[in-house]
């Protein structure tokens, strides 16, 4: 059958798909494992969670499901930090804290990460998987993980880095096309040069690697998982078909923002979080599109930005919030996790049938 | 069977494969009508053609092959010129026309299109096939060539574009993807904002428009072509596959810089025409990356740069010309026309078998 394969074995799925690990409270335990339970990959996006958080959720989500889940891991980055650059960062922002009515005391950042106590915590939890963004970790931390029977899936935006992935020794790779929505994870040239269409990254991808590839970005039903796994793919990720289903933990003004966009609405901004990602165009992109140099470095920029999203989340003012979305947004639909992963399975069926 | 459809049909092809309208020499004769009696569309790029040269290659065509082929048009513009803007955009190049030693006069620029012209010729001369980038024709310009029972298609790189293609009575859209080599075709919007990767593109349009759908951009073999067809089109147009084939008369070191390019080394770029094109990043957009806003306006900008680009061709020297090519440069291949084409048949026939 056309949704079995290698990798579907490996992981223990029902189905060749993948749900995004989205960060900033769209993966819920409770979508997550909905996921899971119908035959999917789950994956927290945990890039920037606390340990016991991720810990927490871990556990909630065992209580929920005994089909496969997994977690993503952002690789860490030490930015430089001055006083002066945060300020001059957080001056940009003001006039945004000032239309929402923030007052308070000004974001500070702190460099460290918890990246190794996660992965630490991760072995510990017996978590089935482990995807990573923005880079590849130590081989160390590959080798302890695999060590574990921890499978490990890294991020690729071009061939060379899907290469290097599967040197490092990852199991599989996540390729994301230009399409997708939220962070791009490209770690080696600059990320405007490595925004290459899913069309074309798929095969030259899959002619140079021998682990299997999961095809990300635009993907939203059966047409883009079945055109995927015809390029070479053995399974696809979702992020923003995902994220518009009932059970998702997304903010309802986000869920609209996409349910009502059009293919054309999408930007890539770095405004948010310092590092390049695409998100719907709205007010808070468009007031800093002129300033993108002046702005913090990643991290420091989301957590500089994050007391901003989190007022107009609260005030259910989609100008002011991190819209990620992928360029498939015509296609998204209110439905259930369920509907959505059953949704993709027929169609798949019905266009082999017919074809 | 899967290379047959209402749209091959329409157009008298064996295979839903169009040959993409290359302009600046790519199109000769030869390679038109041989790329027509494999039982694809061959079609000349005649956007910078004389009516003269036109007529002169249709009638070689027309004996040289019985088969389809076809013609493709730019939707002209007439930009504002002032004496002032030409000689700051001549100022910008004069560096480049240092280095490859060009004294001579200053290349100008008068307004004035032949465009008509070329319409009334087409239908003088009976071509079959005419397609049209950069926007759509007045309405009375495409009765009138429905009328003479030619195929009329547009090309779009957005859903709303395709939308219009279809209301304005055009037989098939081409739908442009954020893969393709060469000149954007956007008319609507700005061109950043309509850079869509084909598997989202593609699924969006089919859902919109009931006219066939001809999926291009960083299609480069059958896994393309069908991925392409799963998503929905009908056909696929592809120029740099067929750029790099022993017939294109496309600059030796045109075809060589592709054969030898990664996905990651083509940018999108205004510096030869005025207008967005993606080509490999050489010297000649390296030099002027940063003046982009100083250009004249297209289409005086091509005609500045053609004498740069034509000596650089004269001396072999790839850096000062337009290497235009998509994102899928690593699965090009120096080959025959008929190779390509009879492979990427029995690819898919492959392909289908297996799954």
């Amino acid at each position: 059958m056309w949704y079995q394969n290698k990798l579907t074995e490996l992981l223990g799925l029902d189905y060749p798909i993948i749900q995004a690990p989205m960060a900033g409270g769209v993966t819920t335990s409770r979508f997550v494992s909905t996921v899971s339970n119908a035959g999917a990959l789950g994956m927290i996006g945990a890039g920037y969670m606390q340990p016991d958080e991720l810990r927490f959720q871990i556990r909630e989500i065992k209580s929920l499901t005994t089909r496969t889940f997994g977690v993503n891991l952002f690789i860490p980055e030490q930015p430089g930090i001055s006083e002066e650059g945060i300020n001059e960062a957080n001056e940009l922002l003001q006039p945004l804290r000032n239309t929402l009515g923030i007052k308070g005391e000004l974001p500070t950042y702190e460099n460290g990460s918890t990246f190794e106590e996660k992965v630490k915590m991760i072995i510990e939890e017996k978590v089935p998987v482990c995807s990573f963004t923005f880079g590849i970790p130590s081989e160390d931390i590959i080798r302890e993980l695999k060590k574990h029977k921890i499978i490990v899936i890294g991020t690729a935006t071009t061939v060379n880095e899907a290469v290097i992935n599967e040197n490092m020794g990852m199991d599989a790779v996540v390729v994301q096309g230009s399409e997708a929505g939220g962070h791009r994870g490209t770690f080696i040239k600059d990320a405007q040069e490595s925004l290459i269409g899913l069309m074309a990254l798929v095969p030259q991808v899959v002619d140079r690697v021998s682990i299997p590839v999961i095809a990300s970005g635009g993907v939203m039903d059966g047409r883009g998982l079945i055109a995927s796994m015809f390029l070479g793919s053995k399974a696809v990720q979702m992020g923003t078909a995902f994220l518009t289903t009932i059970e998702s933990g997304a903010h309802e003004e986000h869920k609209n923002a996409i349910l009502q966009a059009t293919e054309d609405e999408t930007m890539l901004t770095t405004v948010f979080s310092g590092k390049p990602a695409r998100g719907i165009n709205n007010q808070f992109m468009k007031e800093l599109k002129h300033s993108e140099h002046l702005i913090a470095a990643y991290p420091i920029q989301h957590y500089l930005t994050s007391p901003i999203r989190k007022e107009a989340a609260r005030q259910n003012n989609p100008e002011f919030m991190s819209l990620w979305s992928g360029q498939g947004v015509r296609m998204s639909q209110r439905q259930t996790v369920h509907e959505l992963i059953n949704g993709i399975v027929s169609q798949v069926d019905q266009l082999l049938k017919e074809f």
